[in-house]
């Protein structure tokens, strides 16, 4: 299969009109890409296991003999999110296994190729839901018990999805397969076009967390209520808004607020209450606690809090080797392989250029020359890795 | 039936634990509701009409013989909305009818107490639907298309509630037997406190208008953009809030930010784009226009717009004589009252004090020897009127 043929496979799954997608863990779009990637299994003759978290692993060779070096990323996305960040890191598994194929490749260990369910954490909040469960940073009662949007928990949509929510926990098996994991990822900024090469190596993910900010007013009719007697909690909010940004300027940090709940949100009602979310990361911890800092005011709640994740540098070095050298990167987005690489499993990353930089949006772009050198770069660095 | 016992029965409909209330057109709670008005019509022998909106109106007398004189409101709330916005005028209707009675008053026209359905809008968005239907200012054909947060039409809640959508429509009939009408409400304001009065007379309604401003900026991944590559309309929307307060401020007049959307509302990711919905109100309408004009830089799209309504002056001077004096009050809130008188019809209100002001907030209230006042009020001028 060709990368433009396998590409158009997955295109129409979860798209909307204005070409953003939406394909949340344990819907019909999940369903139809977790098809998708026991059809590619399959077609190849490679064995699908599911470990207890439903993260999907199609393998060559035996990894409860020898453990195997894993590729690969997930499948779902962000609300309105682009077509790359997630299954560009699967098509190009799949796409590089046939390259060593063709090549007449004996692997020394067995080759995995894995699609984690949930990365984005965009229908129950916690991102790398599935890598988190197997390790066992995310707890399986807390995990089961969290809601989507419409109040669905996590539990009734892994049944309504056919499986057991009982299954979830750590999987010390699924794990002690994995000798190394490599990840090929769209590069989500502009390094590699700023350096002018197709495709970089990870260096580090930055440190990053979530938060959440209560802005307390006073409910009041709109038409009826002297501004001066107002306690208006949407004031509150621009000022955080502005608060936030400057924070942010002064550390070198970056600090998003990207989400809002306004309650109760009716046009003639000054607000009760608005609830602002805030994601921060920076470079460093000490640059992301002076964000925090500058904001404690406003008290924020911790939501989730991922420390910095240092990628192996002995597995980086023969990446970089078998490339004939690259340029290494640094990345602010938090990734499966970060989750593992915390976990004590040695894991690279492989960036592919993006024009714009833009990604979790449509615009998320990738040439087709650069997602070619992406499978080639990922087949020279599994060929080294399997010899 | 005591005031006490006849409040009793509506506190629990649509209460949360909060004791904020949820009582939206055409749901379980509005359905509950309308039986319960139906129940006191029937326990008073009084006829009961339901016009082509769907309003309910209980009648001693028959109106097509001679036009009536018409009182009550309606049991609807705003989202977190407070028990007396509505239900006291409707409970002080059937409780001043109940005392004319008692006193052996035989009217010379008839009395009709009113029901208006969707006054707050809070479902679909339109404001005293159920008078705008009547009276043809919303028509049918948009009202049955409006939507509900869940999506629902209008066309489809009326049907799930046992009502033919296509009976939407103006209804002369009903507004022919309306000889005048007298709205009691609760005060959404201190104008009560601070002259010392349990009841006020209206003078006028505000102009009052509702806009929607989009704030466009560019998705993009929280994680990975530089600050100065951003285009984060969550900064535009704290300049705008700040702007529409500055503006209200400078020519007098209230000015809200209510209500958001936020898309695709995820914690990381920038926005791609702010929705936010503005209420301007004000004594005068050129006090209105100056803060749209403040604002003309956001491209403020109207979504509706009610002029000055002047309440009937001769009406008012007759309740004012009849209450032996009484203080006069204008209000920045939109009643079926409003609707009525610029339909042409003698439209008088009262106003019954309420200690802290607050309104569309479960803290709204009102004393209950204010709310007997109200009642006395209300019979006291129903009886000069039926004179």
């Amino acid at each position: 299969m060709s990368f433009a043929s396998t590409w158009a496979d997955l295109a129409p799954v979860g798209r909307a009109d204005d070409g953003g997608y939406r394909r949340f863990a344990w819907t019909a779009e999940d369903h139809t890409l977790r098809e998708w990637f026991a059809g590619e299994a399959s077609s190849r003759g490679l064995d699908l296991v599911t470990d207890r978290a439903g993260n999907q692993w199609a393998w060559w060779g035996d990894p409860d003999e020898t453990p195997g070096i894993v590729t690969g990323s997930h499948l779902d996305s962000v609300p309105g999110g682009g077509a790359f960040d997630g299954p560009l890191g699967v098509v190009s598994a799949f796409l590089a296994l046939d390259a060593l194929r063709e090549r007449g490749v004996t692997p020394t260990r067995p080759l995995g190729i894995a699609n984690f369910v949930d990365e984005e954490g965009a229908r129950f909040g916690v991102a790398c839901a599935g890598s988190r469960l197997i390790t066992g940073v995310l707890d399986a009662d807390r995990a089961r018990g969290l809601r989507d949007a419409d109040g669905v928990s996590m539990a009734d949509a892994l049944r309504a999805a056919g499986r057991d929510p009982e299954d979830l926990g750590p999987d010390d098996g699924a794990l002690r397969r994995i000798a190394s994991f490599v990840e090929l990822h769209v590069e989500q900024g502009r390094g590699l076009v700023h350096s002018g090469n197709a495709v970089g190596v990870g260096r580090m993910i930055w440190p990053h967390g979530r938060w959440r900010v209560e802005l307390r007013g006073e409910a009041n009719h709109a038409g009826t209520t002297p501004l001066a007697d107002r306690r208006d909690p949407m004031l509150d909010l621009a000022a955080f808004i502005a608060h936030v940004r400057n924070a942010a300027a002064e550390a070198g940090a970056l600090a998003t607020v990207g989400k809002l709940r306004v309650d109760p949100n009716g046009v003639n009602a000054i607000p009760s209450q608005v609830t602002a979310w805030l994601d921060v990361r920076a470079e460093s911890e000490s640059a992301v606690h002076a964000v925090l800092a500058a904001l404690a005011g406003y008290a924020p709640a911790q939501e989730s809090w991922t420390p910095v994740t240092v990628l192996d540098a002995d597995l980086a070095d023969t990446v970089v080797d078998a490339l004939g050298g690259s340029p290494r990167l640094s990345t602010g987005a938090g990734h499966d392989a970060g989750i593992l690489a915390a976990a004590g499993i040695p894991t690279a990353m492989l960036f592919v250029r993006n024009p714009s930089g833009i990604s979790h949006a449509p615009a998320e772009d990738a040439d087709e020359a650069d997602c070619l050198a992406g499978v080639d770069a990922l087949a020279a660095t599994l060929e080294r890795l399997l010899a």
